[in-house]
């Protein structure tokens, strides 16, 4: 199985470290290594000098989709263009796809999920949720018996970061946010994170897995109409004095993602600030960790929780995608029905 | 695929329910709903005056094994005889296997592996460790690229229970036993569970799926040289002293079950009460909950938790591995190799 990587970031540079050094864990069902035959990257030169191996670089991230010689592709650029035209490509010419790209899942998941179904190529995000925990493979098979009543969870570290350090210390908002961006915790442009739209995409991607369908991403509601914070999106407008009141009744502030099958079938989901009882485990959930629960018959309330991001973690779930493929398993959703709608 | 059901008890019933209830919820992956053939019970007529369907139940498992007409045989009996020499006849007629039967598998595990390869048929067993909690399959799939360094959790309910009513309301071990005898938490020989046998097993199953080798059982460390209850098996040297004397530095007490790869490569593992400090998840996870966390390279620490017994939970898992065959998926080890040894 020859494998080209697109993009040797923060996990792209994992993936093809474990690529290169640890071939023997990574085999393909008959056996054989995986192997790594192209990395694209945007300075070629940049990356030879970082160690990467200079005879596999390329700036052309579209030759390596279209090169005879590429089985499988690993999307780890990020971003919507060119990454989602890259997969798109990939799956259309009937190879397959990893990738860890949130944003292109959830906004293109229905004609990205009927060009994989076309082809029969396959096409994984593991990655793209909670780094390196498993939670979309479970949902896909273990729980597969299962109808899903309520996906919740924490799945955003810079907003957990910041409400963390906003519960701990007692500091403002926009003070905090500012060490994260020091610390490298958050962007310096942190609206994907702070607004709650990164968190919007790991649920639409949740939800098709749990509910069978790909919901409209637009329709995650962001910003509540009460309560901390209310009128702004995601935690844009939790202050100090939000955080204090929620711990004077015993509470803790978290950003929690949730979808929910009401009684009449439809589904409900949001992204709000919502003031938990403390002692609960999401409001335990720290720092840059992620907590993804699923309610659900018969099983009950099962619980997911570890690094939900960062280049070691995520390259978990990229690398056990192509462990995956090579094992012939098929795409994230395995066995699950074709998804309804969008 | 025609599916026979081998015990009607706790978990059977709910499985043989599902599979009478919600075909459509389970089908095949040529969309063909499983098929219910047979229901072995120890006393049809008891059965047949509970609701099962007459016409499928009889009192002669083997029959069910052997029969032209059952594709899959789902063990749910429990024990050692006759359950292992069942599932050993379906695994080398071809037969696949689902069970929920830790203690078939943890002693057995080397055969019952050696018998599935040999064949090509499937043995899955997700739900005999974390009742419905999704962790046997994880490991193998989605952390296959993983090098494990520890398996460790709380994973049987009934000492949890006692250990937890004992942390909870300061009463002595043999008074909380009774009481959670009387109430179903723990059975009139409560041995296998508070003498850590119980435990053991799971820990040998999730040992196979981390680490890759079938441990002995009798291997696995269940009496403490030092610390809370040393010098008796489990939990049965716990007293209320130990507990109180826990809480007054911060710590409760758990019984452990842990399984780690030393530096020089190789394996320890134990089953042991442990006093771990309080606001640690695996001190917090209380009842009857069980909650397993894997340390690996490259994605750190995860964790499962959920309902780690009972019918419905249980039921979730058994089904689970139903679809799972029936996607021919193979076996819970899926495409990892052969177990080393015994």
């Amino acid at each position: 199985m020859r494998v080209a990587v697109l993009g040797a970031g923060t996990v792209g540079g994992e993936v093809v470290r474990a690529l290169i050094e640890r071939p023997t864990d990574l085999t393909a069902a008959d056996g054989a290594p995986l192997e790594l035959v192209g990395i694209a990257v945007r300075d070629v030169a940049r990356a030879r000098d970082a160690g990467l191996p200079p005879e596999l670089l390329t700036d052309a991230p579209a030759h390596l989709v279209a090169a005879d010689d590429t089985d499988v592709i690993v999307e780890l650029m990020g971003g919507d263009e060119p990454a989602q035209t890259l997969i798109a490509a990939a799956l259309a010419a009937g190879k397959s796809v990893v990738t860890a790209n949130k944003h292109v899942i959830a906004h293109h998941g229905p004609n990205l999920e009927a060009a994989a179904r076309r082809t029969g190529a396959a096409l994984r995000f593991e990655a793209s949720v909670g780094g390196g925990i498993p939670v979309l493979g479970p949902l896909a098979t273990e729980l597969a018996a299962n109808r899903v009543v309520v996906v919740r969870g924490i799945v955003n570290g810079t907003t957990n970061y910041i409400l963390s350090a906003m519960t701990d210390e007692g500091r403002e908002y926009a003070d905090v946010l500012a060490a994260a961006q020091a610390a490298g915790y958050a962007e310096a442009d942190p609206r994907g994170d702070v607004e709650g739209l990164d968190a919007v995409n790991k649920l639409v991607i949740l939800a098709r897995l749990a509910f069978g369908l790909w919901i409209d991403p637009a329709a995650v509601a962001t910003i509540a109409m009460d309560g901390p914070g209310s009128g702004r999106p995601g935690i844009t407008g939790i202050g100090a004095a939000d955080v204090a009141a929620a711990i004077a009744t015993g509470r803790t502030i978290k950003l929690i993602a949730e979808a929910r099958r009401g009684l009449d079938g439809t589904l409900s989901a949001s992204v709000l600030p919502i003031a938990l009882p403390s002692d609960a485990a999401l409001a335990r959930t720290s720092g840059v960790l992620n907590r993804i629960e699923i309610d659900a018959e018969p099983v009950g309330t099962v619980a997911f929780s570890g690094p939900g991001a960062g280049g070691p973690a995520t390259s978990s779930a990229v690398l056990g995608d192509l462990v995956a493929i090579s094992r012939e398993l098929g795409s994230t959703w395995a066995g699950l029905p074709p998804a309804v709608g969008s």
